[in-house]
């Protein structure tokens, strides 16, 4: 199993509109990471929504850090709550909302909803 | 018939992320019990969303939590209430909310819906 | 043309738990009656949702009811108020809504939906 | 419960093209009879396919003749063959095929259908 | 061209429950117009939303009404603020929102959405 | 009520590649004529496909073509047959399916089905 | 664990039309059996087509039939041919296919499809 | 690569109903502009909604400014920050949101969604 | 407006299967070119599906190839059989099929079909 | 990078129906693999169908077979033929074929299709 990707590598663009609150979102349907008890795949549909405030996330590495979690060994709560870390840490965002929906096993659907506002 | 699940039955985790609310969904499409009056097998989509305070669900034990259900004789309205209840019990979560979409029988469909929200 | 349904043949239980507001869902596709001017059949989806106070309805005498509409002469804004009036008057529900969804003719959809919360 | 409609109700016109072989499709998805059993309604869309000979039916009438099998006791096999039957005597047509879909009841879906080619 | 229909052709009948606020929805997914600039038919879905107050709109006559407009000359915004309004003169509704969705052309779909509320 | 379009109108022009059989396929979904009987209108996705042999139809005099049914009295297999035999005469086409179908009324679908070889 | 059910408990009934090659299909969404290695439930929709000779199934005995096999432990490939075989020996139909799609378990989806021609 | 156009470009009508509050919904799923960095082509839906003030924009006038856009070298963010200003000065609406639903690369979608109330 | 792109343009590697007849299917939903008389942009979903002999098509060179039509200016059944006839000399498939849906325009959806198989 | 899985690993089990031909359908929509050019993940829902002629392919077995693709690099049109050839080999089926929908990339989507038949 590899380690998880470095929060580092969210690069970020300046906002081009920081006088207005806007929403960008972004879905990411081939997220996959590895069941650490297990040794089985899973793949979920990332769902990532947030209202920029300097900085917005350079689409391309944002992909990157997405493939990055390819063979890390990880649960479904830890892994969508340590991706909204790591997103809030890089840009500070004013809003931020990441749905990670995993794919049935065993009949059964799990979905995890992170929300993140600014103080 | 078989008797109903335990609450003890259902085994919980530390939540990761306690200092923040976040939604954890987990949708189980194959629910069946027994209907009491006729014997014939009831079928159901059991839904739950929550928000967990200090537990988690641990997924497995959920799924065979479910699956014992399979021979128990029980109306739609107390098995929605029943489950919900074992719920809470067994987490204590900030908020809960269980749906069970029943299979339509006799041309008619019933859907029962319950919610909790800690003191 | 048939007499109306009486409201006494709606069969209820009481709610196995009062204590807590919850909703139930009865969906019944396949509601018909007949149009009191044309005579022609008129088909609906007709959708209950409510919140119990001490009593719930009993399904199957909900179908038979339901049925019993079949050969009556009543237009669509009638009947679903006179529904929800039956309803009401059985169980007297903390919160109800029906929704009547008629089938097009003449190329024309009409939806009637009556709501009612205890005073 | 009432008599079956009679085949004669079923008045037809000429075909303006009986030169050309061509279909023509008619979908009634508000039939509806009785099961002589149960007494309990049953539905149906009723999809009707011909090429048509000397005669095509006249919609209006097909209408009412679908209309009045309302009140009617009659089993799933025996009313789609009695149908095709009736629409077979009183237009001739080149190819006909009758199918009629059930809704579900007891979580059971049936579907029958009949061909008939002309000799 | 023709003229636009009179508000006087939308037949009423008596509200069976003043009593209470309940919705009438009717969908009109035939509407057609013509565009005045060239020639062009336009063709709209028209979803019509009211709470009856002392009156309702007779069906059959609303669509003669709607039939009414099929050679008329008229813009998007202006048939649907016209439609509004002779509706509101003619049953004085509670409330009553009026959708037109045109279909697209060149590409483009237009959706115009008129809201009134009584004083 | 008008007169029929005439078959002149639909315009052609030299097929680019006559040496291969290909396919075309045109969807009109807003043929519109009224009913001689009735004097209500009728509504239809008018689908054309064809196998050109040496003219192909030219796409803006075929639309302007089907606007000109609209205030046309005809009935539906009548249409279906006169407008199969228009593009027929037109483009002398290798092979052609043209199907028209119409929306619902009286709870009734009608779909005509007409096709044509070259000899 | 159950046994598996008699082919004797599938009652029938005479074949209405036997001079007609007819389709009967029935679609049982609801049936449920257990893995023989983990005990764990498995669900399928169990589609029949069958055009029948003599016999025709009777309705509520199929159901029940297919309530039967709740509990027994076996495989997908045994069971789909099971169901068949006891199927063919209760009717012996002029043809038969026998379709059964399993739910999805660890990512995959297995559907099992046995055909069956008189000879 | 071509320039932006021009906000003058987009024409405008005096809104026929200022006294009343309604909403304009404008489709356009053909925008397409080319990434400045890579020189690939994107695509996105244009999904604008407002509510005129003394002005709506004139349709036409609308589509062609969209077309202008197909050529000019500019990014997600800016280009729907920079659609709403134009849409703004041209006709100083009382609400306005403009959502840009661009198509997956990569396996990614973005959604750029500005929202503009008047002061 | 720009020329059409080279033939050359579509790179060509070695089959890895030719002792085996097999399909590939290439779906690219974001063909646009620009209608010859109007000016207006054309979109399709160009869907290529080929048995292959000695060669097969390279994925990016097929992406840049089907970019390169974004500014020529063509009508819809030329632009179809040019494309097939560029991916029949590249790659001399043994079989090769080209739908090309066009979005509708006016109302109306034209999509062309050809096909080729080797002598 | 890691190495193909052995064909060896795809453990098979007696056919319990051998004197009858049969389908057997296995969709395993998370299969995934490297692209061997840029290292970017390619994700792809494999569709099996094969007639059994005296081994069926062990689910559990094939699942982990799926699974040990996730990190090899190899192109589309390979690993279809080649998944392929290693289920021929271990089972030996009258029929197979072999489905790989790859997902959309760069806008394009790809989807290989194998098909074998026993001599």
């Amino acid at each position: 199993m590899a380690d998880a990707p470095k929060p580092e590598s969210l690069e970020t663009f300046p906002n081009p509109n920081p006088s207005r609150d806007y929403e960008i979102a972004i879905e990411a349907p081939e997220f996959t990471c590895v069941c650490p008890k297990t040794g089985h795949p899973d793949f979920a549909n990332m769902k990532l929504l947030y209202v920029p405030d300097r900085l917005c996330i350079e689409l391309k590495a944002y992909k990157l850090y997405i493939h990055a979690w390819r063979n890390v060994g990880i649960f479904h709560e830890a892994v969508t709550n340590r991706i909204a870390d790591d997103l809030i840490k890089a840009m500070k965002p004013r809003y931020l909302k990441l749905t990670a929906q995993f794919h049935a096993h065993g009949g059964i659907t799990t979905t995890v909803t992170v929300e993140h506002r600014a103080a």
